[in-house]
């Protein structure tokens, strides 16, 4: 929505070591200072300040403040799917995998709220960024349930449509019960009654005397 | 997340129908100029220049800018609501309900696409106005789910959570494919296809052999 402004010379990868910590830390300090300031009142001042670099360290790796919000969507992104690939390792189906994979969601957002900040602004910032970010997940989302598919794991169907709605139920019970609610996210164990609901829901449907109708 | 600019006089509801026709003339114009221009660099001239009336009318029904997207989300809240409501009466069960309810929403967004960015933009405006509008529709959503248990229409299970998921699967689903994928919107029944894969979710679950497990 907002136009995308001129460039500067297109910042290069960091060669180094050093330089991908620095990167890093300039990334880690961006999801910090958007998540407390928000996108619109954040200054690239206020990320180099966070993260103890000068200004000039800050266009060696990224163009302008749009872009770092680009990269720093994208980044939030693969952290949080590499997070989820690992809670679900081992699970013996599909259906032990969305529990598992629920559980981690709901824990990592309570414990990531800017991810949420950060992610809903960069919508008014530039509708793309948004839109990426969700349709990367629901492309490597279609594809676990084809595999489960494949496997016998799950009924039939159309597999687009089920991660779309998969993301949005996690994403609103997130809203609600990660974000919101501060008693529903306490103590150990605080998230297993919504996953119980869900993975009922996932099990058998909402329907009382589904199968024998179906 | 804005702080609260300090009101006029607080204006008060309109006293004639007149009254009432003009402030709803006011509502549909900030809809319609929010969801074009966005909240941020729309202006209530822009908003009384859409609506066809002098400044001074604009307050006094509105106290400012950030009263009229509460209001009109509010009101958005209320035309959606009421449209579902409609859409699923007659129904014969809380299942085809939720069909209905989910066709009728999807259709609704497509027509409506201003409702999505001007409930998406409120929250950085002042986060309760959204909250408010999700709370209040998962109150009525659970309402109705109790409602469909104590009928035997569905599985006993926590139906807050399970509002909370549905709005959310509907939200998102909404979100690909009445507002973002154009060709998915084209045609009588375009949304068939969705409304079946979530129907047979209602209905049997994910789970291939879901009620023998159960």
């Amino acid at each position: 929505m907002t136009t995308t402004t001129q460039a500067p010379q297109s910042p290069g990868a960091p060669k180094t070591a050093r330089g991908a910590r620095t990167r890093a830390r300039i990334l880690k300090a961006a999801e910090e200072t958007f998540g407390s300031l928000g996108y619109h009142r954040a200054g690239v001042t206020d990320i180099t300040r966070t993260a103890g670099v000068a200004q000039g360290t800050f266009y060696t790796y990224f163009a302008s403040k749009e872009e770092i919000l680009r990269e720093l969507v994208m980044d939030l992104g693969h952290k949080l799917r590499a997070h989820l690939a690992a809670e679900i390792l081992g699970s013996s189906d599909r259906l032990e995998a969305e529990e598992r994979g629920l559980r981690a969601f709901l824990q990592y957002l309570a414990d990531h709220p800017s991810l949420y900040r950060v992610l809903q602004e960069a919508q008014f910032v530039d509708e793309t960024i948004y839109r990426e970010y969700y349709e990367t997940f629901a492309r490597g989302y279609a594809d676990m349930l084809d595999a489960a598919s494949r496997k016998g794991e799950i009924r039939p169907g159309n597999n687009h449509h089920r991660a779309w709605a998969l993301m949005g139920l996690s994403h609103f019970l997130g809203l609600k019960y990660a974000l919101w609610d501060q008693r529903a996210k306490e103590g150990e164990g605080a998230f297993d009654p919504i996953v119980e609901t869900m993975a009922d829901l996932f099990q058998n449907g909402l329907a009382l005397n589904g199968r024998d109708k179906g």
